[in-house]
């Protein structure tokens, strides 16, 4: 089949014939027919830690092609979305319900194989690595079958590719991860894919105020479409005396960062009323520290927490996400930025290079029959 | 009435003779019985911030003397407990449960006034500042209504004494923020008056492992008659190695810290599991900053909170506790460390300076009839 290989930490990807072999058990081959090309593509390409010859991308959807044995969650023909956090259901974590923090994916995802250690993907008798499980910059993926999650038959396959990564990281900060209620206010750091679905999030979950605040005025405008009730372009006031200003002097009841950068999170934190909920969606230097003012902390009774790809249940958020879009009540359309082949993948990386920040919108491979 | 008045900062308090005006409305005159001497009212007296003359001590229990119009809660000759949190019962805190986040009583509480910002105490015609809505260094206290709560007759007054601070707090901090669940890991930083009842409310709340940790080997031991079932000498060992090694290298499920240092309050985060909770309850200095790690932030899906006064309900709480006492299943008589009179107050202060931290048990001040 064709992929697009990563041949080389910082190098183009190089577009190359490459060897797939059956699926395993617990495992599915599906024809790519969507995928999205994702900030964290383009990260991983400049990783050092990143096990090389790979094959990128994670966001994805296609079409149930052969199962392997004991796989009975979906069957040939099936449209699917794909998880790069398939779980296991039965550690601490799943059985409480954060199936996002399951472990067994992780040791996979850094060694880029697949669940059981091994790889599916080869050229000419050589070992090529997978990436995040999924490896969708390609014809075919052999993946987990707890990555494979059914939708609608009449859910677009562009639209679906999408719901796997940035929507669901973003929609889940909102609506699972700060739990933002009805006719409250919500601020969120950083619009790019995340953080318009962050947006959308609130929008979906009723709440009052949502403001999104980012230095890129043609972010904040899309912000808007996506459901933002107001907008703070931070570079040109004070985004912590302006969200005090919406908001009576109480800042907002939900803060979500989704923009990576320890400033904004700790203005994220300061702009949160007492009693509020800061979540953290943003990845950040891992030098870094948040620093949060001590001088009062016992007192004001915030929430601060993490959120790992939204706090998502995929099995129970894919499918309700393309229903209400669907439905005409969730916006994917307009994240399809750009529809092109395979064969110019490279352009899309090259972009995220040209804007020189993170994207709103997506460039979205799609691969013809 | 007889009263211990700090008359400035800094300066030993002094008995004096002063007058009690009746209560108004929504207020209850109180015959202090007990009276614990917390931490906080050393702070109190080396604050530039007090308003003096005043009254200090937040920490009580007596019998209602009187009761002004409208008063219902309480009536004359009834055992009571005080909260130095009055609330409103309409705010947007209060109508979500969160009435420890009420702000009613702040602005009285820093100026030294009761709710409707005047005084009933006086000495020769001129004003004395009350403290925290309560003042129970005195043979008498009026106080709000909101701040009666109700206890048994038959519960002892030295021990109902302590139930509205300290063990609020401590209790509070394990059960109402943190949440602790039966079987799980708990580590409790810093055992005071308040860290020992954050053990205790761990124990209660069925926690299996339940582990202090401290610089003092004497509180280590108190923390053991508590429910501790493990403790870690912070000065001696690397206490969040140790924590690792008591759980199977994963960390903790809650960390509450009770000792107000930046620094444990850092180890608490990083003893914690993914998915874990961290509570902080001591108030730190204002000058500093919590300095969490961010890289990973979003990936380990814990939650940072701030508690205050043990997120209590009141008249919920204090009786809980009250007759969860007299069933044998809390412990209260060991926290009074000394019986006092009001005239031995200094000695009590003066203990704080001795120690040069703090203690686990309080000396209480009884009012003889």
């Amino acid at each position: 089949m064709k992929a697009a290989v990563m041949t080389e930490v910082g190098k183009p990807l190089s577009i190359q014939q490459v060897e797939l072999s059956e699926p395993k058990s617990n495992e599915v081959l599906v024809k790519i027919k969507a995928t999205g090309v994702c900030h964290s593509d383009l990260n991983a390409l400049h990783d050092q830690t990143t096990p090389t010859p790979t094959i990128l991308g994670h966001e994805g959807s296609g079409i149930v092609e052969a199962v392997g044995s004991n796989v009975t969650r979906v069957k040939v023909g099936d449209k699917v979305a794909l998880s790069w956090v398939p779980y296991c259901g039965t550690c601490e974590f799943c059985i409480t319900g954060a199936v996002h923090l399951c472990e067994s994916a992780f040791g996979p995802m850094f060694e880029g194989t697949l669940l059981d250690g091994t790889s599916r993907l080869s050229q000419d008798g050589k070992q090529i690595y997978h990436n995040s499980l999924l490896s969708t910059f390609a014809e075919f993926a052999v993946v987990p079958e707890m990555s494979c999650v059914k939708l609608p038959d009449e859910m677009p396959l562009a639209q679906a590719s999408l719901i796997g990564c940035g929507v669901a990281t973003g929609y889940g900060a909102a609506v699972n991860a700060a739990g933002v209620t009805p006719g409250s206010t919500v601020a969120v750091f950083g619009i790019g894919g995340v953080g318009v679905n962050a947006i959308q999030g609130a929008y979906i979950a009723g709440a009052s105020k949502i403001i999104a605040c980012d230095v890129k005025p043609a972010n904040l405008e899309i912000a808007k479409q996506f459901g933002a009730t107001h907008t703070i372009n931070s570079a040109e006031v004070d985004v912590e005396e302006a969200l005090k200003e919406l908001t009576n002097g109480l800042g907002v009841h939900f803060a979500i960062d989704c923009s990576g950068h320890t400033a904004a999170a700790e203005s994220a934190w300061k702009s949160t009323r007492k009693g509020g909920t800061v979540v953290l969606v943003g990845a950040f230097n891992p030098e870094q520290t948040l620093n949060i003012p001590a001088g009062g902390f016992h007192r004001v009774g915030k929430v601060l927490k993490g959120s790992f790809y939204g706090d998502t249940q995929p099995f129970r958020d894919f499918p309700m996400i393309a229903q209400m879009y669907l439905d005409g009540k969730f916006k994917l359309d307009e994240l399809v930025l750009n529809r092109i082949e395979l064969n110019d993948i490279n352009q899309a990386f090259d972009s995220f290079h040209d804007c020189g920040c993170i994207n709103v919108g997506r460039a979205v491979i799609e691969f013809k029959d």
